[in-house]
């Protein structure tokens, strides 16, 4: 092995992803590739569809994982179901609210925003409000975990509001899934997508997207084809599933194995249980902040458990905190995205990270690190 | 570790890819994940590239790895330059031609495709007598190795034609290489990708591409923005390049140790060496196929070495030997696609598999496998 690969050495992953990763996925990885036409293979991808069904809490045939990272099942849910001139409502306070309304605008979406400050969550009310003022929008999309800010979105409280006015209910669960509830069925979202390398502890590369009955209609009616080949759900569903499994393109086997391996950790723990070790975690880790002085960005009520935004204080050079945790202590944490940039530090408690012990070493690693 | 992982049983892949994986690379998945914007990691990255620069022997700055499978190593290439109205020129001899077609109309090009039978290489004849009626074209497209006929296509007789012409040169390398000479400078290619299956033996997941200096400025001087945002080398590029590498999506970690781990191998070896090394073992197969009485579907000259596309015999059930080949000796060959279905099998010496024992231990399979 050359120098490079074999003197990575390991790193306590406390960023905004990736999160650290568990034995039994790195073991997954390196098991042998066999053919995406395989039927020892087709075996895998079924079961991968129904844990990541469990995990989603939904019903919905058509979920599955997309062959590329956590952006690429962004862009898979605007390209399948938006169509050029279709009214896009995109409820933004972050940096990936933004990225959803570059991406719907680039697929020709006609996209409004409606903004809120960062490190504060989107108001139902606001929402109800501005959704009664104007012409009915096709598709109304919101950011679950805005892993820029830490917040949490109350998307069980838009739902409702977003199906009484007739739109589709886009979610982005890149950072909750496998950290916290994320109810599909129950809560009428039409479509979201999450990623491998936050709470799953997968590493990066795939991207879970699940879709309802009314998007899947959407879908299959669409006036145009998905702009995108690579990314075409009426093609790849053709693949995922029914006995005739049409190629499309060939899949990641070893990345799908991965994936395999981390949901099967998950649900074998109890997704009540990996949700309450996330919480205990999360307190813990404030608990430990408030010690030091530091105070939290976000108000308690809206806090994600796993993501955790931390303002830097008042003359403290946060790159040096960052790099002394990254090489004294083989730490990483995040630096703060867009406005919040040398405001807070992203410190990430996802999946296999989400344990005592982690968050203790990285509280002395902190003090030691702060001037 | 779950019955189905563990049961994984190790094929010979000798279909149209994925083909095997030396245990370096499955040793490179399994290092431990690091972040995407960790310094470690960076160091990898520009390796990788440098690596890959040397492989496709060019010295374009744009050549870096997608993170997507082959086919989004296509899409992004057209996606990054072609725009809505461009006329595009696509030469047809295989699924692979009319994939490029369908992914380049939907981004929105105006394409023609020129056409030629299949398992019979493209004509540069009938390709300059095309170019010299009609407008001026933006765009020609060709595939290098086409995986579904097992052609050659001519792409370094068909370079002087595109740019005598005017047009930007696009091809498709994904299965040649590292299995055979592919000289971008040399041949004044334009922008090509590849995928990591075939024969550089890493487990399907990245697209390797490269943009010639006049791809870039194409690129640069758009009009519109590119359709994905997933793959718009305007934004990657800042995250592959220079000294302030800007964050755009979560990089695929342990996907690139492993190409990182099968570009060292390949180098190391030697390209020469490893080309010799694809074409011995195609004669070896090739001769063993004629002793058995079987025909190949391509002339001599216009062979591919790592994919072999071999008649089916009249009255041989081609499944059913796919099947034996498979279930009791533990080889994947291909079948056929489109017209070709149930006509060839499609035998794949990439990367990896192509070694003496292994055409040795094919033919005696195919042997007790044939009726």
């Amino acid at each position: 092995m050359d120098d490079l690969l074999r003197d990575i050495d390991a790193v306590l992953l406390m960023g905004p992803g990736p999160s650290c990763v568990p034995p039994q996925v790195y073991e997954a990885l390196a098991r042998p590739t066999i053919g995406h036409m395989d039927p020892a293979f087709i075996g895998i991808m079924d079961r991968i569809k129904v844990m990541l069904q469990e995990l989603m809490r939904t019903t919905n045939p058509v979920t599955l994982p997309m062959s590329g990272t956590g952006s690429a099942g962004m862009e898979t849910c605007f390209a399948n179901l938006v169509e050029p001139g279709d009214r896009v409502l995109i409820l933004v306070n972050g940096v990936f609210g933004q990225r959803m309304a570059d991406v719907a605008a680039r697929l020709g979406g006609q996209v409004e925003t409606l903004e809120f400050d960062w490190g504060t969550p989107v108001d139902p009310g606001a929402v109800e409000q501005h959704l009664a003022s104007g012409d009915r929008r096709a598709l109304v999309a919101v950011v679950h975990a805005e892993t820029s800010t830490g917040v949490r979105n109350p998307v069980e409280h838009l739902a409702p509001l977003v199906r009484a006015h007739g739109a589709l209910y886009l979610v982005d669960a890149v950072t909750s899934l496998g950290g916290a509830p994320v109810d599909v069925d129950a809560w009428a979202v039409d479509a979201l997508y999450s990623g491998t390398q936050k709470c799953l502890s997968v590493p990066p590369g795939l991207a879970p997207v699940t879709l309802s009955a009314r998007a899947v209609d959407k879908l299959r009616g669409r006036s145009s084809k998905v702009s995108s080949w690579y990314l075409d759900l009426n093609m790849i569903t053709q693949y995922w599933e029914g006995a005739s499994r049409v190629y499309h393109h060939t899949a990641p086997v070893n990345m799908l194995y991965g994936l395999y391996a981390g949901l099967q950790l998950i649900l074998d723990e109890g997704l009540d249980k990996v949700h309450a070790r996330h919480t205990a975690a999360h307190a813990r880790l404030v608990a430990g902040l408030e010690q030091l002085g530091l105070e939290m960005l976000v108000e308690p009520d809206f806090r994600l458990p796993m993501l955790n935004a931390v303002r830097v204080p008042a003359n403290v050079d946060e790159a040096a905190v960052r790099r002394r945790l990254l090489q004294h202590h083989r730490i990483e944490i995040g630096a703060g995205l867009g406005p919040l940039a040398g405001q807070i530090w992203r410190i990430g408690l996802m999946g296999h990270t989400a344990r005592a012990e982690n968050v203790d070493r990285f509280l002395t690693a902190l003090q030691d690190s702060l001037p």
